[in-house]
């Protein structure tokens, strides 16, 4: 039996996150549709072309390391989409719904931020250069997001929310 | 029926932050015991005591909007606990444990900087400064967390299952 070592884990961390950006490629649109104001739902738009790239990076990370792509089954990423549909549900036609949509989608980035920071340090650590790069890259974008999701609550989703609740 | 607002979405997410600690709290004993390294060991406990008055925490906040401390379930903590639980079963005995072990409480760290994150956000937004406070106090303490268990990571953890992939 082949010991099981780093690049076993990195190989399963990455169907892990596989699997998370595919789900959350099929939940972008449904946040679209729930969400209230024309920028929120652009930010999910670009956030959907993103996720594109980011999954034939991925992609492209596998045949680096000789695997076929394939995802996991990842509890979490089901677990933060569910609470998302739920507040969607909960908050459908309320001021509080883009505030809610928006908290919803930061847990997804801060998910897909924790595994592409121990995903890049581990391929550093394996001497996987070109896959560094990949991971890097997509790093940069989800905290890119993170921040403009931040901008959107503050500018507009929390004070509509917070002003009806006056 | 009473308009669901900023405050509604407030309590709803300190509910399913309040479970989610509780949950980390059961969890982290487990996360302990499994981990090879003293050092790691040691920051599970640490981890453990924080969780503690996080949680002490929050039973403030609970006050503060006149409401009883009462968790609702987070299936977003129950499955990235789930997951770190899959990763002590599947390495358990292999020199990549610790650095699995540590990818898992990373991903739980960010699921904690991200609601409190967006509490503390929707507490000054309501214009709830002892909150703001509290909730700040515990986001900073996750935040150090997440970079001390990166520094484990690089210093000994992901080395040592490389070394054993060579």
């Amino acid at each position: 039996m082949a010991e099981k070592t780093l690049d076993k884990l990195f190989h399963d961390t990455l169907k892990d996150i596989y699997y998370a950006e595919r789900a959350i490629l099929k939940a972008l649109p449904k946040m679209k549709r729930g969400a209230q104001s024309p920028e929120l739902q652009q930010a999910f738009d670009q956030h959907k072309a993103e996720t594109e790239t980011q999954i034939e990076r991925l992609q492209q990370v596998f045949e680096i390391i000789g695997k076929r792509a394939q995802g996991k089954t990842c509890p979490a990423i089901d677990g933060i989409i569910e609470e998302g549909e739920e507040v969607m549900a909960e908050y459908k036609g309320t001021p509080a719904l883009d505030a809610g949509l928006i908290a919803a989608a930061q847990a997804v980035e801060h998910y897909e931020i924790t595994r592409y920071g121990t995903l890049k340090r581990w391929a550093e650590v394996l001497g996987m250069d070109d896959a560094v790069k990949l991971l890097d890259a997509t790093l940069q974008e989800e905290s890119d997001t993170d921040e403009k999701l931040t901008a959107l609550a503050d500018s507009a989703a929390n004070p509509h929310a917070a002003q009806a609740a006056e």
